[in-house]
């Protein structure tokens, strides 16, 4: 069961005037977060080590005790009342709530009129929305949050904040509009200092599960933009939650490393797509969620049509403000029988499927935002 | 109290390969439909009378009986529980209710974490997103859903959709991540042919109002693309529901013209805007509430920082498809008092604001999709 990966995270572009307060910054800590300094581009070259589904642990011997006894803080939750509840009748509140002894945060959903695409199922997008609003949610309700978003107490005292390194996506259905879905979220360690964050997306009716999800973190300083180590305060606080759990199983997380495209080797180009005022987030910055969109750019509209996205798999190398210019980069190979190699996707060996490799760089210098992996399955 | 304002829809421009299944076309019956028959466009115009908080109709005489007789179909709103329960601790559920004898429809929502703008609170697409979202549900859980979006059963029957030709939005205040609003949402006649729709948002907690929307409606056959009258099969579906409330006071809704811009009379001009493959909904379509976002487009990012969206009125003349490039065009006028015109916006009369006139028009030949008008409060 065990084994690791080692994700390379190249680029961190830093420029003062961009370095926000503690609570803009943080908003990020869900997701990606980056930024410049000094009004040019600096590179930082680090690497990370995900520890996925190692460690050995079970549940029971986390810390050696049990959750239960974690001091919550605010349990308010964001403003709305108490969301700790475990009764099965609560199901369907606006907000979620722990089950399986705290280690597990589930929140429940259901797909809006607006949240669906042209063939009226739920988007990527939307489904990455999700999760991010699942994982906000756990945070916060579990007492930790900070001066921010998604940040803990002791990190926000320390102006550090999670950004994400990598998350692969995996879906097995697409829900339709009115449908309601479950989703789990768990945290665990990953190496020494990443943090690893999982989902799976249950449809409710059916209990059956449909998307599974798997993400890497680590922790940034926000205003020197370097890389952390975890402090021992703020892995006091997160350890008590880790559970070595993964939603995709181990054989199927996605290790290969994306090619980088170039002019070259892509088959298609997109050029010149420009962030808009509202592609940007609190922080100023080009929400991660919106990425997926501008990939989708360069992928055929046939493929659009008529295929369904069964696997994601993005690299975040760099921010994106709404000043920079974006080219979308797709290739792609047709596979009829399984891939050998690790990546997930649910099909049967002889389901016809494409693999497709992105990119998403900068218009003027070609410096690297978004590597991504996608796999598409036939409609029909 | 009686007024009535025309609502000249000019252009329905319709293409037979376009023409979608009853359900596809349907979709759109919560928000603008439109389409294009046999390769090329062709140009409608007609006059739609809206009747704006006339009738003197009181909600005890409305056809002379109670609204809670009505056979309200399937209970079972869009694949959740029953809906139609009024106990307060029902508030929280996921989908909405009926409150004042089934003539009012309630729903409340928390604002998501993606759901919020650079300034961290909710973006006017996510206002607009929520008000569509109660509207559809309203007549679902009506019992009154055809085979579609938003259509009713003789509506269905008879390949009728609903397209909205005015929405006026005016918001005295932004809600932030986390809170909770509440939108209630009714019905009423618009003159002999057309309805109308009204809301109101309340943040949860004060129960103060926060925003107040109206809306124009007409029918069309989806595959003729004429403007219907209303049969009067479907006159008895919806009567029962008619309330004579206006969520804006009368003298408050934005009946004036807005102007047609022109390259001569745009102060600023964006040209060569291109909808995305995630632009498109159900009905393959641009949906309606990202026009927003290319309206802002045009309007200078020193507006968007520093001044809130006080009210927007959008006058919808046109679809508009992935193939279409779109030009977007703003001028501008700052006031220092408040206007003597029917402009509703909650301002004192000394707050400075500007007030903004938009097009949205084809970029190969200028033709208009939207005609809009906002309005901006200061930050300061």
């Amino acid at each position: 069961m065990a084994s690791s990966t080692n994700n390379l995270v190249q680029c961190c572009y830093l420029q003062k005037n961009h370095i926000q307060t503690a609570k803009k910054n943080a908003f990020k800590a869900g997701f990606l977060v980056s930024g410049s300094r000094n009004g040019k581009f600096l590179r930082q070259s680090f690497k990370v080590k995900a520890n996925v589904g190692s460690s050995g642990k079970g549940v029971e011997t986390v810390n050696g005790k049990k959750v239960n006894g974690v001091h919550l803080g605010d349990q308010r939750g964001i403003g709305v009342k108490d969301c700790s509840f475990e009764e099965p009748d609560d199901r369907g509140v606006l907000l979620g709530r722990f089950v399986e002894n705290r280690f597990v945060y589930r929140q429940t959903f259901v797909i809006r009129s607006y949240e669906i695409g042209p063939d009226k199922t739920a988007t990527m997008e939307t489904l990455m929305n999700l999760l991010q609003e699942t994982a906000l949610n756990h945070v916060t309700s579990a007492g930790l949050a900070g001066n921010g978003f998604g940040a803990t107490h002791e990190m926000s005292l320390r102006k550090l904040i999670w950004v994400v390194t990598r998350i692969q996506v995996q879906v097995e259905k697409y829900s339709s509009w009115g449908d309601v879905v479950e989703i789990d979220t768990w945290v665990n360690a990953a190496g020494k200092n990443g943090m690893r964050r999982d989902w799976i997306i249950r449809d409710f009716v059916s209990q059956k599960i449909i998307t599974r999800a798997t993400s890497t973190w680590v922790i940034m300083n926000r205003e020197t933009r370097r890389l952390s180590k975890i402090p021992d305060e703020v892995r006091n606080e997160v350890t008590p939650f880790y559970l070595d759990r993964s939603a995709i199983a181990t054989e199927k997380i996605d290790h290969e490393k994306i090619e980088k495209l170039t002019d070259e080797t892509a088959a298609r180009i997109r050029p010149g797509l420009a962030p808009s005022w509202s592609d940007m987030d609190a922080n100023q910055h080009v929400n991660n969620v919106k990425y997926i969109g501008w990939i989708l750019e360069s992928v055929p509209m046939k493929v659009l049509e008529e295929y369904n996205m069964g696997c994601i798999t993005l690299e975040y190398r760099r921010e994106c403000r709404q000043s920079d210019m974006l080219d979308s980069l797709t290739s792609m190979k047709t596979r009829h029988n399984k891939s050998t190699t690790s990546n997930a996707y649910g099909t049967t060996p002889t389901t016809p499927h494409l693999e497709c490799t992105h990119l998403l760089r900068m218009q003027h210098d070609t410096a690297e935002i978004v590597r991504a992996r996608t796999v598409w399955i036939s409609k029909y």
